[in-house]
């Protein structure tokens, strides 16, 4: 099946339908969108839809399928992988679902919100907030990501501990399918048992089956109380004991437990203005735990002085502070939220986005990182990020004496694999939360179980035959495919 | 495609790998796990299968496959829809995972069990009550339903309102797939990005997909205190804002909230020995709601205490006891858990497991009632369950004069349509717990959204395109394959 690029008859069509707004061919209102967040990947588009109702999506899909043209649905193009960057061909019709912000509706007392693809994350937080709900998923790109690509790309954050990852919120949804056919599935129904689940099939499909037009979204009660703590202590073994012990002491208050290596906080120290050294002494690992409570709930505080209090008294850890308010809570946070900021600024490095069972990621920590520095003589790693949920993003720094884009260059993707593998063999993933999208195509095809593709494979040739929804992405084609 | 019987060659290379505790054809035998286990429906089949290991099973489908000889799996044959039980030509195998019950791991520490396919419920519930955790999920059959099953067929039961159905609980799976390739998901990972989440899609595929072999489960902290009321009150939106005050007021406590009409507590009092009421006045509607703390949680008696007593206070509901103690809890849970069978032991019913949006459920349960009761005059409708889900056991019971066989006979399919109908139009599901296994093959069929039908038989075609797995469950076949 041989994709097409659009001729003009069809692109006449497509701006008759979506009109002056929602169509455009103009390379200067296309070019922000051609290029990948992170500035590695460029790509073409023979134009840009933004189309602002679900009918015109099913209008679009329908019109590309008739002349087997591709789709690369985009949402705040924040993709860590380059999950929505077109191929360089030119010939994807590039479908921005921005236009499509409506929360069409949010309920208190149901808590529960249904928002158009193209609502940005932190528009829905303000709106949930303003009826005294919260919708706990939060990232970086707050401001910048939209409903529908954080559903497509299954997205994390750090709250997953308590909350999940983004298909743990899905209550219903609505997308367009390949073949221009409307999936209505946007009742936010707690059970239904009809059948294969395609809520779920869609949440990190990465509009590789079909594009999400709306989702039902669950809500939870606003925190009333939160409690944020900085904690000095030997090891990441010594770190998921702590977390063990603050589970069993508080039920289901910790949402966050991010672990910073000494060297991490040092470069956030040194690169980031404003910040300073949250307890007295160093110490090899770092944690920040966030622990909040419903109104009416236990004081999370209480809980957080009580375990750490026990935990310094019998050694497990060395030193902890509490953060006094919100303005201290806020700063230590700061700390964790700018050691990718802080590692930018020192340097570049080969970035992974690996996970195992949470009970092995402190051995991981230690081996792999053993394992890197023995095979690339110099490099640094930095390994930072969610053990709470077995995540951390894995990175290796260049040798200090090195040119870091030459020694890059040279064993960027030697050190991914190796990592990569180490990964696979602790019976983990080589993306925990980033998705495949186009840069760790390649990697995955390498490392993924011969039935797990195999499965992909079928499903994504079955709801596509076509193959018109965002090519190139997420499911590696088959040997004898590739020439397509 | 046509599925053929296994001829006398297959059955003596499955009888040679399997042994003799694993191979039977004799009739007595298989007889117990031919019939559904609400007696309706009867199957036969070629052989009864019983391996030992993931090993065993995979032979076996390599065999089925190359031989084209459909698979019917089986667990604890509890299913509701005769959704393990094999049509009546006697060509396929049935494939019981029950010798598959070894709990290969379990960690206090971590969370997780790793459970294979035929481990029963209620035992799993002990290996976790001996290390201080809990698998919340339960419900009736727990003594004889198995993890496979339970996976399977997406259970329910009574603490999905806090813990959810059974996919909320898988963190890994193993499985068969329909040309014996191992898929080998079984690593509990908290967050994995790789593409199209298979172990989702098995979850509720009825075993049509291939066969679960093993489950990585999540293990929650044993519930330490537990608190659990009875409430009178005056309609079922009354209910629902007591719910809502509950959860606002104890975070994540509630566990269950189960609603009972005063009919059908009036069935459990007449025909359950050793039960009382447990207020001293009528009231239209009543509710069992249970709430829990792990150790060091705050105590659930007291939030219940205060809520329930401004509830009377303001009129909300009209009154309320709380168990004194376990013996109270028990005989206040004895009489929801006892609706079904009291509901049995009065007469036959037509039965129906359906969902509406929570907020919905209130009216649905007025208006759908009203409009069976014009519909069918003299029919008795009696709704009850899991409210805070949006989940009700909506039964018709024959009018009281009628005999009830025969009213059934006259009118039970076009009651159910009905209520299929009612349900589908406030945007539920005609199954909510359930499943569809054979006998809402075709209600499923009649009033799924085509889009819907469309993806499911594209998925089933793709994964299982010979179409050996549990043929005739869950996926309604086209019009053009309904021959096969």
């Amino acid at each position: 099946m041989t994709l097409l690029a659009p001729d003009d008859a069809l692109l006449a069509r497509l701006a008759e339908r979506l009109g002056p707004r929602g169509f455009t061919t103009d390379p200067a209102d296309m070019e922000p969108w051609l290029t990948d967040w992170r500035g590695r990947v460029h790509g073409k588009a023979a134009a840009l839809l933004s189309p602002a109702s679900t009918a015109q999506v099913v209008d679009i899909v329908r019109m590309a399928a008739d002349a087997r043209v591709a789709i690369v649905p985009q949402g705040g193009n924040s993709s860590m992988v380059a999950g929505a960057t077109p191929s360089a061909s030119g010939t994807a019709l590039l479908l921005s679902l921005r236009r499509m912000r409506a929360i069409r509706s949010i309920s208190e007392q149901d808590g529960v919100a249904v928002a158009e693809a193209g609502v940005v994350l932190s528009d829905l937080h303000d709106a949930a907030a303003a009826i005294g709900r919260r919708f706990p998923l939060s990232l970086g790109a707050k401001g910048t990501a939209t409903i529908g690509g954080l559903v497509s790309t299954n997205a994390g954050g750090v709250q997953v501990l308590r909350f999940g990852t983004m298909r743990s919120l899905l209550l219903g949804i609505e997308a367009v399918l390949p073949d221009g056919a409307l999936f209505d599935g946007i009742s936010a129904l707690r059970k239904d048992n009809r059948g294969y689940d395609l809520r779920q099939l869609f949440a990190g499909a990465e509009g590789t089956l079909g594009i999400v037009t709306a989702a039902s979204l669950r809500l939870y009660p606003a925190a009333a109380q939160r409690a944020v703590a900085w904690i000095g202590l030997a090891t990441p073994h010594d770190a998921l004991a702590l977390l063990r012990r603050l589970e069993r002491a508080t039920g289901d208050a910790i949402e966050s437990f991010e672990i910073v290596p000494d060297d991490g906080l040092a470069l956030v120290l040194r690169h980031i203005p404003g910040v300073r050294a949250p307890l007295g002494q160093p110490h090899a690992w770092h944690v920040l735990v966030e622990a909040t409570a419903p109104e009416g709930g236990l004081d999370p505080r209480d809980a957080l002085e009580r375990v750490l209090g026990d935990a310094i008294e019998s050694g497990l850890i060395e030193d902890a502070t509490i953060a006094a308010g919100e303005g201290q809570a806020e700063a230590l946070w700061k700390l964790r939220e700018s050691m990718s900021e802080a590692e930018r600024i020192d340097g570049i490095a080969a970035k992974h986005d690996v996970s195992v069972p949470v009970s092995l990621m402190p051995d991981f920590l230690r081996s792999a990182r053993d394992e890197v520095e023995e095979a690339f003589p110099g490099a640094r790693v930095l390994a930072f990020g969610h053990l709470g949920d077995g995540n951390v993003h894995f990175n290796v720094r260049p040798p200090l004496a090195a040119e870091n884009a030459a020694w890059l260059a040279e064993h960027g993707a030697a050190v991914s694999m190796l990592v990569h593998d180490l990964a696979t063999a602790s019976g983990g993933s080589i993306s925990a939360e980033h998705g495949i999208g186009q840069t760790k195509l390649a990697e995955f095809a390498r490392t993924a179980d011969p039935a797990r593709l195999a499965a992909l494979r079928a499903i994504k040739a079955a709801l596509d035959p076509l193959g018109i929804m965002n090519p190139g992405k997420l499911v590696p084609l088959a040997p004898d495919a590739q020439g397509q």
